[in-house]
């Protein structure tokens, strides 16, 4: 049985002084536009005026979609083991990033069809070989589900124990915007039309095969709530970052949320809990089409928009060092009265 | 006599083994959007497949305008010189956002209305304490306006003597947001009326006088070429940033663009040598309300749409994890080959 997330509101009694410590900076009061939204935000879930980042965390979970095998992907199930393999020797755009922003990179296995027995690096969660194939059956059993957000709350847990209080999730599966596409069209009773995008880069060919494949499952199966949804229609992965999205909150740590496939596994973990998203950073507008309509659907504004579509929490990784900057300005900063700048 | 800048557009030889190293890498061709474009942009200007960056570094010019002394702007000119010692201090945004991005930070005193006689980690450039009012003379001499364009070359050279190759420019003056409104209006041959906006906050009232007064200024002297018009309208710091942005060019350094009124001596510069621009990254969307019109004047995407509206440098700053990240990503990541990862 799934444990209750107990996830609350920040507390408003520090707005005022927080308010008043941005204001009184020697700048233009507003000036700093987005940034001072961002101080406001991470100093209200800290409750201080002097929050801090540490050990600043990337957390990618890669699974595999029994769907792939019909082809929605213009790549193979297979590239998704190896570009995990590719994660662990340091050659993806997330190593890249987590590398230059001086980010942790953690990979886990949360269900790829392969068998990375004896793998150094890697944090082993595997739920199953990928999911079953939805036009068949459901993707996942009630239990694999379950279990799949209980090891993404309890990897959070044993990140969060070790220090760190700021955190973005990425992903890796072939086939799992396409599954997005399904989870958010019946989460949000949507037609999937308006949900289903090009992915990694499917031609218009290839386009129409993946939305004929995702009409034909959205079709099988009855689901009830949203859990049921998310065990319908999987990954593995997703419901990983459904958990690690909740846990995060619960411990009031800040979360980078990346791009379509995280913001889907958020709309699950509102669904849960909607407190969820007052911790919650919007990192960048994908270039995969229907994220600026589930953006809109959580009250997301994202920080970047710079075309990336690459997912492996690489939006994340890359918006850090703006938050980083926001929380840097509130400590660093001298005030009018401390530098002696005559103010308005 | 001013020198002559010899400003090359890049090369173009390496572009094929660019896009084959850019379009390699483990990831969807094009999935990394616009920072796909910045290592493009890096590699021809550096001629190579592993372009660097070294010493990445801020350089933020003040001066005061004899303006000022009108009430233009919601400050008093004495902020000009406290905002200085507040930067030598480290008080300032420009300081927390150089500290939290490793980026060097110089200040430069262009022609501050104040004496900094020993100020220790100012570069001592004064051309004279503020520029005259323009309601009564031009702001500068010719022979002052060449001079500033020249120490702005020189001091850009000394930093590239000392292995730096990126470089972005700030600016500290009060009363600058209006002077380049003046300076851009008549530059391009537009309505003052849609080059003057609110800088550092002015409000509607204050708004009605600075036009006023611009409109006045605006009517007052006769210019004929981009180097009359600056040299009457001023100031001092910005005809210094259009010195150090030709010199950088012609260094073939990468050009970190700031906001409005780094744009604006872009304009400058570029009236002088066209391919100023192609070392140029354009950080950030600034609210100032005519940033946008004049970067579309050079062509200019800005990375950031953050509402920051400050200056200081502090939007070149600010961008910088990104392009650091896409020289990143071209060094690092590993092709589909050498990952053995399957390609499409």
């Amino acid at each position: 049985m799934l444990k209750k997330f107990t996830i609350t509101k920040p507390s408003i009694n520090i707005l005022p002084a927080l308010k008043k410590e941005i204001d009184t900076k020697t700048k233009p009061p507003g000036s700093l536009g987005k940034l001072e939204d961002i101080a406001m935000q991470i100093g209200l879930i800290q409750e201080t005026i002097t929050p801090k980042l540490k050990r600043p965390t990337i957390v990618v979970f890669a699974g595999d979609h029994g769907l792939a095998k019909e082809g929605i992907s213009p790549y193979p199930q297979e590239v998704t083991h190896q570009m995990v393999t590719n994660f662990l020797r340091g050659g993806a755009a997330i190593n890249a990033f987590c590398s230059a922003n001086n980010l942790e990179l953690k990979v886990v296995d949360a269900g790829v069809n392969y068998d990375f027995e004896g793998a150094e690096n890697l944090i082993h969660a595997k739920i199953g070989f990928g999911t079953k194939n939805i036009l068949k059956e459901p993707a996942m059993s009630k239990e694999e589900c379950e279990k799949a957000m209980e090891h993404g709350a309890s990897i959070v847990n044993q990140i969060f124990e070790h220090g760190c209080n700021c955190i973005g999730f990425g992903e890796m599966g072939i086939g799992n915007t396409g599954v997005s596409a399904l989870l958010i069209s019946k989460l949000l009773s949507l037609p999937l039309e308006n949900c289903v995008g090009k992915g990694t880069g499917a031609n218009e060919d290839q386009l129409l095969k993946k939305k004929e494949i995702l009409k034909k499952a959205s079709s099988i199966h009855p689901t009830t709530d949203s859990f049921s949804i998310l065990q319908t229609y999987g990954g593995f992965e997703i419901a990983m970052i459904v958990g690690a999205l909740l846990q995060a909150a619960e411990n009031k740590m800040v979360i980078l949320i990346d791009g379509f496939i995280v913001t889907t596994a958020l709309l699950f973990a509102k669904s849960f809990s909607r407190e969820v998203t007052n911790y919650c950073i919007y990192s960048h507008l994908s270039g995969e089409r229907a994220h600026e309509m589930i953006l809109g659907n959580v009250g997301g504004k994202p920080l970047l928009n710079l075309g990336m579509r690459l997912g492996e929490g690489t939006g994340a990784a890359i918006c850090y060092p703006i938050v980083a900057a926001s929380v840097k300005f509130l400590n660093d900063m001298a005030s009018f009265d401390e530098a002696g700048v005559t103010s308005k």
